[in-house]
């Protein structure tokens, strides 16, 4: 996302697994449950890399990441920002429990609806809001990587075709180069 | 949360249960995966509550539900607004499933780890984001509700008092008093 808004920022790595290594005082008043990623910008911090999207893009509307709060796709935008969070990590982490959760009652339904759901949203459109590329391609990007990571991604075409186009812009390239330099 | 920001509106039920009841048009284009509460205004359409009451706080903001786009609180506020689909529900669908999760790796920590998270963020403060009400408090104090409705809400006064606080306010009272009538 940072890559995408082309800001200057910094970098900090942290390991949350270890409690004794000294981190960065910005990160406790920015992540109440001591979570990644979380993000200070001046008097600014937070967590939760939906709520981090939804921040820069608001913040920084000069970027084009989201669209204005009185543009007709605001609502699909911010539906789609909740979805990562709300939806496909919970629904994923059923799937992975082999739980068979009720598709009504639960806010996320299942694993399938989810799929479906997010199939149905892509349709024919390169981006989940249409032609325009937003934040919320950022997270629903990076969840379709991170199912097929873990072999979770179902074969679907539009679905495969669309984690290839978001891996394949600039900004997630130099991301991905970040992350494998660093291992 | 429409209450409290005062605008006027048409409330229209629906069976999500039965999909022969024929259902508003609007509806189908709001909630990709059928699910309540979905809002239509005008050309804008969208589900999830945590989407809409971003929505709403930003679209109309002379009802003072949300900390401007450069507020110091932005951060605070996104992150809570989050907390609600993000954390608070699939912990609860962990819980009552008595399964133990994974502290760090998921996203919503556990439990416990959301509950102590929730009581340090409001800590000494009347609302989530300090002094004044916003609609992350419409999320959070409707999830507390939701936990004390089904035996969840652990024990905690400052959560209770704050449960009270978020039910008492008249908005809050309006929205009850017609679901009470629906019944």
């Amino acid at each position: 996302m940072l890559e995408e808004t082309g800001l200057d920022y910094e970098r900090v790595t942290i390991d949350i697994r270890d409690p004794n290594v000294p981190r960065d005082p910005r990160f406790a008043a920015a992540s109440p449950m001591g979570k990644v990623p979380a993000l200070a910008d001046g008097a600014v911090g937070l967590a939760d890399s939906a709520a981090i999207c939804m921040y820069l893009a608001d913040r920084y509307p000069s970027c084009g990441l989201a669209p204005a709060v009185d543009d007709p796709r605001r609502g699909a935008y911010l539906y789609w920002m909740v979805y990562t969070p709300g939806v496909i990590e919970p629904a994923i982490a059923e799937h992975l429990n082999k739980m068979t959760p009720n598709r009504l009652s639960s806010g996320w339904g299942d694993f399938d609806a989810m799929i479906e759901t997010l199939v149905a949203g892509l349709g024919d459109s390169p981006w989940i809001l249409g032609d325009e590329f937003s934040a919320a391609d950022v997270m629903l990007g990076s969840s379709a990587h991170f199912m097929k990571a873990f072999g979770l991604l179902p074969d679907v075409p539009a679905l495969e075709a669309y984690r290839e186009r978001c891996m394949e812009r600039p900004a997630c390239q130099r991301a991905l180069a970040m992350e494998t330099d660093e291992v």
